[in-house]
């Protein structure tokens, strides 16, 4: 028995924590949403109780590749909406090309902007320059490569959850220039002549609110913008959890629900 | 001889290196400004040598109070106008007391803001409240103190260039909440989380352009905003000196040439 405003849904795909399924049931004072509906839950634990709990997924977009929208996907379109990354024409780096690195490349095409890719190492060059359409590929140990690009970003979106230093990536900064931070790592550290001669900010932001997680699935079901994930049946979790641990995925692994338990 | 578009200044005060006197001849082509017109020069040693470089001082404004605004002023007005800081009703934390900082102040009392000032010590509190009209005083090496105003600030100014913590000013700001950094501590580091749970950001930023300088000095004659100085002969340079290296002047030191020289 449901309450008033309870949902139901049989369960399809899952990535980390975030679900996509089908209403299976609903309660008698629910109007937004009917039996049958493709619906998403996002990263929310706790909630206010009193508002709607549930994204309408589009119709055509498929559960796996939605699942992912509602944690990489709404912390990277969230944050470049808010501070005005939907610009044709700025420029934008991509600290980290994981989870919300390829989705930040990916978003960044549709706004048309001119994208900078940051990581350690070579390995994802091709990937990021021929895949995913990004128009510059650094490897940030290479001082001439970074300073290449020296005061050439409007944007930075930094996705990347090891240890590294900020100063260098401020200093590729424009005059009023943002970095926005999504991940965690240790420490934020950097010198304030670095902020303060250019008038740049550091901003951080994960996740997003209903209304501009539903503009993100809306705009990615338009846009034709999908995360690149890995879909696994259930049995294979330990495995998975094993590969996410050595970073080996790309870019995200979605957990196969519906196929799992026939 | 002067240059088409050059001023020569009958200087009057000085302080640091900001300047304001009364214009003593003017160039060829020089419209906005006749002799006998009262002009500052700001903290700019470069510039882009198109356009002019002098700011009209307010006739009825003193010129030993002026200087200050070009440097100290400036600082404070422009970082609380980019972000939004002149909304009444909204909260101002102010981290030190001295010359930017007693002007946040001003500054903020004129927006109709909420103002609470943060000190290592205890020393200014009286002043704090009473002269300057502050609504709250907080030591912050206080942990009641500080956790009494936890999440109450929409907008934090730092002006402390000695080294501090930032994490616990962090855990002050509300959701999305800014905190403009106008000093120079020898680093800045805090952890990720104080970022990117809540929204928050942190900017940097000093002086401010020729129209925003404008705008400033307009309004400091407007709503009689003053900067606290002490006016001292040139001869007595030395000793203000040693005054400023110990900290001991409210708010800065201003050089009146004019009498100096007599």
């Amino acid at each position: 028995m449901l309450a008033g405003v309870g949902i139901s849904l049989e369960i399809q795909s899952e990535s980390r924590h975030e679900i996509v399924g089908i209403v299976k049931e609903v309660g008698s004072n629910v109007s937004r949403f009917k039996v049958g509906d493709h619906v998403g839950v996002g990263t929310y634990v706790n909630s206010c109780k009193e508002c709607g709990y549930c994204f309408r997924i589009p119709d055509d977009y498929p559960s796996a590749l939605a699942a992912p929208l509602l944690c990489a996907g709404i912390t990277v379109y969230n944050s470049m909406m808010r501070r005005g990354m939907n610009q044709p024409g700025k420029s934008l780096g991509v600290i980290g090309l994981g989870d919300l690195g390829h989705m930040a490349v990916k978003f960044g095409k549709a706004f048309g902007l001119k994208i900078t890719v940051f990581r350690t190492s070579i390995s994802k060059k091709e990937e990021a320059l021929s895949v995913l359409g990004a128009d510059n590929f650094v490897v940030c140990s290479d001082q001439e490569q970074m300073k290449a690009v020296s005061k050439s970003l409007d944007f930075i979106i930094d996705t990347s959850s090891g240890d590294h230093p900020f100063d260098p990536y401020m200093s590729l900064l424009k005059t009023a220039g943002v970095l926005v931070l999504v991940a965690f790592p240790s420490e934020v550290k950097f010198s304030p002549a670095n902020l303060n001669l250019g008038m740049k900010s550091i901003s951080g932001r994960i996740t997003g609110g209903m209304r501009v997680t539903q503009e993100m699935l809306d705009f990615c079901a338009a846009h034709k913008i999908f995360p690149k994930i890995e879909l696994i049946p259930i049995q294979h979790v330990n495995e998975a959890l094993e590969r996410l641990i050595n970073k080996d995925v790309r870019y995200r692994f979605v957990i196969d629900i519906e196929n799992s338990l026939k």
